[in-house]
């Protein structure tokens, strides 16, 4: 099988810097992080493929902790989670009157992962899922719990590893390897949604993470719908060490022109979601509700923010790999006026969703490299036993 | 065990016409086909039944899609997918903004069976029960999916495949073969029930499926509470080629009367659940509140339509084989008056019980069967492992 | 490995008096059995904590059935069954319209273990879970299903047995023994929350156990704050036969002076359980809102019934074991006042979490004990064959 040599390149017992680890936001994490968790996610995805099961559980529980009803990424998590014969248990909600203490120790006995989603909240959220990660780390010391699950970020205010690092290898598999991400011109752009409110994890996720790999990327978005500002500046020193450029344009066709990749969504300005933060601690909704409403009303000024044909012409040759973390807002399918037109939607909706589907195999990368010290020699005991998925 | 001789009349490669197929309505499928599902339903339960798990999936999802909270049928299909060591994963309601493309694509990356239930609107609702098979063939043909899931039909407007063809093969076993259904008067009749906008879709299957063997079958309803037109014409044309009869009463008790089985249910008139859907349509709910009260004080013209113990007096040697698709409305018991009395209910509670059993192990079937291309080799493979499901 | 020992004490096929029952109060079963139970889950533990699978089912549901979200012992027995290999189905609501019989042969065609947790109304929720219980004993004499499923008391209004044992377990590990637990000084106290509403399952529960091996227990509540009387009956006859004694005060501190062990919690008094029961039966919504209202001003009275540290430091060299059956209502952190301080919540946290991953084991030492004629030879076997949980 093609996946033999992907296998000796995974970290061995002396090279995983991911065992014991949560992952949070891929910039903690080291390029050799990243690049196992893409090639692990590959071998898995080709090993299913060729009926060969990954199970590495013959039990055990995976928590799934979702803020809002992020129904993609919940599927991705347990399909993930499922393929390694882990069982999913949703908390829906924080467990009530449980403190986080509580919430993560209960959460623990018997969990191999925990997968939370919570990105409503300017700091806060990833607060949350940092202190979810803490204390199953002190619980496991204090020796409360016997195995650690790992706890993995499925969506904070920050950043969505599970999604970019998807993009990452998708993108790389369409040009035939992360090395040929080299000089290629991506366009990140935002575009309109009569939702408009959507959080910062994966525009902000894939700028920081792209950066990194020699690319000339450009971010587009109107005046004042800014990402948070550390953003800026990590991936202007990504792409100064990466040996790539990071530039910012007020025009989605200046970012789009000669671009070899595509990546448009929509999301609310950082001072509307600190605001909204403000207002929610504050207990007050219907501010939340007036704060929401002047946002969309605003946002109708920009509603010439969609890809269309004319634009995707625009790009390299005139066939730009289009990205995103699907659902999209099609317009004339989903909604009057979206960030696509239903011909492009329709033109690429097979890319789209291929690349949708690899964040399962991202999320059970996730999980073995977590959970094995010598995660090199649990993809080979896989590869060798070769137990078949069905029959 | 008495299963190795039923294996060999499972179809094989060459014979296996479900494989790589969605179970939508029996009238699409062949005699052969139907007698593989029910066939491969018996040798599951009797696996079951000596400890022999039949476990063909180390790992898969098995995704269940359900209109309302059917959780009779839910069960059935999670029980049935768990025995063939699939996983389930609930999606209550369509995932939240997406196309149905992207519902299928997202619910097939990793799925090995998707179980549909819509049955509230008329024509709407098979439809999208197609539309979510036809795009997971096309996302299957183009790439975007590796392994195509089975879809089945868990009860649309139409018709309700695992219901029917589980209760052909109760019936089957009562008299000792499918084929000594010949002959045999079945009475299908409408009953009196407070809630009276159930679906079609059980009457409808029952009509359409008992008629292709041989049955006198025999389908009483009020007047003006109708079925879908073609559900007559397709009873007809299956009785003349099967050498049966089909005939329509406005009398329960001419229905009954000499009947060998007895198969009572509440359904909503075909025009009524047209008128309803039409209203859906446009959003005017507080006029289906109205339809709805209408419908319910009509019916009450049509209290008496309810199997006491004089009208099963009147069947054949007064010991019909009583059917019913739980739950049933109990009069005295669930309602004030329903569809049979307590007594009734009592004296026939184990063997309704034993018939909704069967459930799970057809859906088993079903998805051994649109899964295997050998299906015979399959069974037979398990015989021979005989893993124990339990020790 | 440890266990082995401890696995010769289980018991046999002509001892194990737990094969085919349901465990529905620890008061019906007898102290072989309770060890029994206490000793498997000890087992459990020690085996997964050296990476030892004791999946003893292929494929298998169990079935949880929760009157209200109680989350935490919904995911201890999520966790237990899943170790043992069972998926869980959620009923989450009896199921709709169906009666109990139809309910419990539902949830028992293919389940192998059914969970119940009811415990609003007194009398009626056990009489609920009992006649589930009686139904599937029922069913599987009539042959409507194949194999019988253990029916699980997961919290009633008279006992919760699964917290009870995982807490005698708890609390003999502490000592070093069960036997140790002879003339040790137990504080049951009611302690103040800000709900009120609790039910009595778990303070009767531990009344009613902890009696049995010898201790000195001392129940605290305010001056009409009773549990049901046949508990009181129940402790006295249980410490007159184990060498033990059983007194009642009002006073927390007359309770907690010199106690070994301090188990503090709220609940409602048995009079006014049992008149919401009445008002629930007649609909009077209302009016139970106004009696829980009552209630909750009358507590205030109680207010300083709280775990102060000055209280723990009156126990047995001011180190006493404290023990809860979380979500604890802490002062100053879920609540304005609590149950017990932060101060003293948060020196004894590890503890109160270690507790509480007890119960996932007591649970599948349950399902092992209820299913396996021969527990003995079930847990030799699991031991023998040593698959690991995960690689």
């Amino acid at each position: 099988m093609d996946f033999c040599e992907s296998i000796n390149k995974l970290p061995n017992k002396e090279e995983n810097t991911l065992h014991g680890k949560s992952i949070l936001k891929t910039w903690n994490m080291t390029d050799e992080d990243i690049a196992a968790v893409a090639n692990g996610a590959a071998i898995l995805k080709e090993m299913r493929e060729n009926n060969i099961s990954p199970k590495m559980f013959e039990s055990g529980i995976a928590v799934s902790m979702f803020c809002e009803n992020d129904i993609d990424m919940k599927f991705a998590f347990a399909s993930g989670a499922d393929l390694l014969g882990l069982t999913i248990i949703d908390i829906d909600k924080k467990l009530k009157n449980n403190t986080i203490n509580e919430t993560a120790a209960v959460a623990s006995y018997m969990a191999d992962a925990i997968g939370v989603c919570e990105n409503k909240f300017i700091e806060k959220s990833s607060r949350y899922i940092k202190r979810i990660s803490d204390a199953v780390k002190d619980k496991k010391e204090k020796g409360v719990i016997a195995q650690k699950p790992c706890v993995l970020n499925l969506g904070s205010d920050e950043d969505s590893p599970v999604q970019t690092i998807a993009d990452l290898q998708y993108m790389a598999e369409h040009f035939g390897g992360i090395e040929n991400l080299k000089g290629k011109k991506i366009a990140v752009t935002w575009a309109y949604s009569p939702d408009g409110t959507r959080p910062l994890a994966v525009p902000q996720g894939i700028v920081s993470l792209m950066t990194r790999f020699g690319t000339n990327l450009v971010l587009a978005a109107p005046e004042g719908v800014e990402l948070m500002p550390e953003t800026y500046e990590r991936a202007e020193k990504n792409a100064a060490a990466s040996g790539g450029t990071f530039t910012r344009t007020e025009s989605m066709e200046e970012a789009i022109t000669d671009a070899d990749v595509v990546i448009p969504m929509n999301w609310a300005p950082f001072s509307f979601l600190e605001k909204r933060t403000e207002l929610s601690a504050a207990n007050l909704g219907s501010y939340i509700d007036l704060l929401e409403h002047e946002l969309r009303e605003n946002n109708k000024n920009f509603i010439d923010w969609e890809i269309t044909e004319e634009m995707m012409e625009k790009t390299k040759d005139g066939k730009a790999l289009l990205m995103h973390d699907i659902p999209v807002d099609i317009t004339d399918i989903s909604c009057i006026r979206g960030e696509m037109t239903a011909q492009v939607y329709n033109a690429n909706v097979d890319s789209l969703l291929a690349e949708a589907g690899f964040r399962p195999y991202v999320i059970a990368a996730m999980i073995i490299l977590t959970r094995s010290e010598d995660a090199r020699a649990a993809f080979s005991a896989i590869a060798e036993r070769a137990t078949r998925r069905y029959f």
